[in-house]
């Protein structure tokens, strides 16, 4: 019988579930797994400046490939990482997070060692992983290959982080190879895919209206090669929330913009909230993307399908995946999808203006030309996230956002991991100064790796969406001021990178023109005016004002 | 009846126990409460890059005035610095952690509100605060008098964090403002005192050798002023340990070095573990600065101080404070000190040699030189803490470093709060290039803030510490490589910074004496050999290798 290590095991798995690299920061009670990640052959150990951008990169590589790894150690690193896991947590990205322990014979003599709180208790950090995670296990050597199993399989299926404390003994011990292939999805019935068809069938068969709108649980999920041949039957008018955005090609014909409630564009709000019917897929509302709550649905006139179940009008079939009722939904597409009306073009997209002043608009007029088809967009919590709702992404283009957790700086170490992940493709950066200097060092980690995102730095002096919601002059929503562009080069002794501080619009379209050429980092600054925001965020900002007293 | 906002009456709490600065991170849940704060007559706002960073600012304070608190915001914000919090709470600092939380109605509807995990449970994170703080209140309305009280006091007298969840609602709310003064101590009972005085004076009477052995709880009960007066009683061998260090003035008779277990110089090991009894004042003993748990105390000679109790030759009394402890044993030196032996008097420094290599010898032996009486130092975990403990400190001098926790990265955001503590103390960071590049944006705000402390950046290009433990020259353990002189210069638009890069002995010590002479902040980057360690960590890392599986 074929024998691994614990380790090993652990890293077969990772393995066969599409995670070729393990982002995280080494430490001494995780050196010797880090010795079996070393040599194993399609697993690379991806070092990062600190245990929170290593987990925020894991998360960005995990949206990028389906599935993430993460390795810190005990105490310190793990729970430096913790808000990044919550962020995978809330947002659905399963990142195996491993965590390297002390010696298990020292945590049952419950010895006071480095790393821990010193009380002789190991539990605390696996009591508070239990909070954001969907499975957990203190693996031992009995335990071992069942364990891992388990809380990847879980972490697969529910899409969300599993927990793994990995003690130093554990993790050299022997146990027998993976005799069995990991089971990665949930199964529907048939009896609820049944159920579904005759309620879907029910509502779609007499309308002439019918809308879809998408969010961020399809595209964890990969539903988007589903959505785009259900879409290719008929052209019925669709949207995206910001936090799905990118799950839908905006460039087929029937996308009509990003819905956010009473915050969409007036045209694409009638459009999907106006139908007699509208199927929904992977929908979460969340106060911040939709104007607080403003969306106007109809019960008894929705097909909503999310992870696990469908419901529709109030009706529930469950256990139901989502790609299972989209096969469904794609019959009665094909039944009555002839019968419904078409959306109507969008208007054409406002061209840039190389003229005006640098500002929000001028500057997301300049990115909606400088995107290409293929581009992977980290745009920040903030006016970068509410800016770039209003762009109408290229095809195969990905966005990634974090509206619900909304953890700023998230972005800059998810660029990393989502360059990780895809080293040949485009990746480009927006975000705000306020939020860059929360998890700045990574840069220093991608030059280490060679890799070559573009950064939009958006300098506007301090934390702009605080003070649009509260204290506009207020000195708590300034920050430190740093010299941006000073920044690449100080955090590499070696590798070229570019940068440029650009204070007008003509400056900005020059130096896209330049970036578009060349293959190596390059940080834009961009100087903005400090209370200029985009307009989805000034809507949201009100409200949030409002819902916080005033 | 005067009253107050709640946010009003928890800062009037917090200036009464001396807290005179708010570190933080602003968040759209907590910026009602930070008008209280820009507001307060007497309380500045600090904020601070990340949370993480906050974290470990808020505890660096605490360790200099005694305590601190930190603003955070939901989710996010309070999960980024939780592990700063565990190690205040591993450690001993009572830091106070605020965070600003959604409208309590929105809380009790269960809205998808952001920062929240989106499942409509608003106490998770609640739920992970109790594992690393002392005492917890979500406050309301009709119990945030009772429960500010309730918390500080008990984060007071035990010297750990308490938490408080402050809804936006409630912090606008008013309240009568306080009655009576908080309680900050802990009492004993007579009968514990009296009984103690019996212990040790039976212990104490007959003997000719008495040791003394302080630790770090000794500096968080703020001992040192009766720690110095016993010894003056009587110059009886004394010692601390690492994490201790500093609560003994070690320029008094007396004091032998630090004591390590078998990683002690002999002569010290000898004089306190030989006596025929050793009075233990707030010690823990814990694996990294024991070199593996080698300490030998016989526990019927042991007199043992712990902040609630005491332990005599085995016999357990309490409720008994340090304080009270020390003052019974202060009648028992005066009755009995003089038949005890003094300590042999320390050998004398050696002194630097500018002609050496530049290595860690040569590196602590200018530092040696160069501290002054009053200094703050600072020394991360990793060789500059190890290399710390070989130094005598002048008097006056305190030394700040996290042996238990054992934080990377911690030191250099704790300069930031121990230096904006004593504003006018010179505060001297040391701290290894892996640690730094963990917390380094912190640099901008101690510029921003016109803080000036001296740096000494020790590069031997990665995790020195984990190759001594394991994988020497495995790639896990390289870091990026930065360029660290142009970092203070990137990270600051306004403030002149100075730094150098130094490679010999020489230089290090022209440097030293040009910084001796300014006011502003100062980054010496020292070149070190990459395997050369401290005499200590080569022991304790051999005792880790072992512990770990080799």
């Amino acid at each position: 019988m074929k024998t691994l290590t614990v380790g090993e095991y652990l890293l077969a798995r990772l393995d066969e579930i599409g995670v070729k690299h393990l982002f995280g920061v080494p430490g001494d009670y995780n050196l010797h797994f880090l010795d079996n990640v070393i040599s194993h052959p399609a697993i690379q150990w991806v070092g990062c400046a600190n245990e929170l951008n290593a987990a925020y990169a894991a998360d960005g590589y995990g949206r990028c490939r389906g599935a993430a790894a993460l390795l810190t150690t005990f105490g310190v690193g793990e729970l430096s990482a913790l808000n990044g896991i919550a962020g995978s947590y809330a947002e659905y990205v399963p990142v195996i997070h491993i965590v390297g322990a002390p010696d298990s014979r020292a945590q049952q003599r419950g010895d006071c060692v480095h790393h821990s709180l010193g009380d002789g208790d190991f539990q605390h950090f696996l009591r508070i992983s239990q909070e954001v995670s969907v499975a957990q296990a203190v693996l031992t050597v009995e335990n071992s290959a069942e364990a891992i199993d388990r809380v990847i399989e879980s972490a697969l299926q529910q899409r969300r982080p599993g927990y793994l404390l990995l003690a130093v003994d554990v993790a050299q011990a022997r146990i027998p190879a993976p005799s069995r292939p990991l089971v990665r999805e949930l199964r529907s019935s048939d009896q609820a895919r049944e159920g579904f068809r005759v309620a879907a069938e029910k509502l779609l068969q007499d309308v002439r209206r019918v809308s879809l709108l998408a969010d961020f649980l399809a595209d964890r999920w990969r539903l988007q090669p589903a959505l785009q041949a259900l879409r290719q039957r008929r052209a019925i008018p669709c949207a995206t929330l910001l936090m799905g955005k990118g799950v839908l090609d905006e460039q087929q014909p029937g996308y009509v913009g990003t819905y956010a409630g009473q915050g969409s564009e007036e045209a694409a709000r009638a459009a999907i909230e106006q139908a007699e019917a509208t199927i929904s897929v992977g929908v979460r509302f969340i106060d911040t993307i939709t104007v607080g709550f403003t969306q106007q649905f109809d019960a008894q006139r929705l097909i909503d399908l999310q992870p696990d179940r469908a419901v529709v009008a109030g009706k529930l079939f469950s256990p139901l995946t989502m790609a299972d009722a989209l096969g469904v939904l794609d019959l009665l597409f094909q039944r009555y999808g002839e019968q419904w009306q078409e959306a109507a073009p969008v208007r054409a997209e406002r061209k840039s203006d190389a003229a005006a002043p640098l500002a929000q608009q001028s500057f997301w007029q300049a990115m909606q030309d400088f995107l290409r088809p293929g581009d992977v967009i980290l745009a920040d919590q903030g006016t970068a996230a509410f800016g770039a709702a209003a762009l109408r992404l290229p095809a195969q283009a990905q966005l990634l956002v974090q509206p619900l957790w909304g953890s700023i700086g998230y972005t800059l170490p998810a660029a990393f991991g989502a360059q990780t992940a895809n080293p040949t493709r485009r990746v480009i950066l927006i975000i705000g100064d306020g939020s860059a200097q929360l998890t700045i060092q990574e840069l220093g980690s991608m030059m280490r790796d060679d890799l070559h995102p573009i950064i939009f730095l958006l300098n506007n002096a301090g934390y702009s969406v605080e003070r649009a919601i509260h204290g506009a002059t207020q000195r708590y929503n300034d920050i430190a001021q740093w010299n941006w562009t000073a920044l690449p080069q100080a955090f590499s002794l070696h590798s070229p990178a570019q940068s440029w501080r650009v204070t007008e619009t003509i400056q900005l379209e020059e130096v896209m023109k330049v970036v578009a050429q060349t293959r190596r980092l390059s940080l834009i600054e961009v100087v903005m005016p400090q209370e200029d925001l985009p307009p989805l965020l000034e809507k949201v900002a009100t409200a949030l004002h409002q819902r916080n007293g005033g």
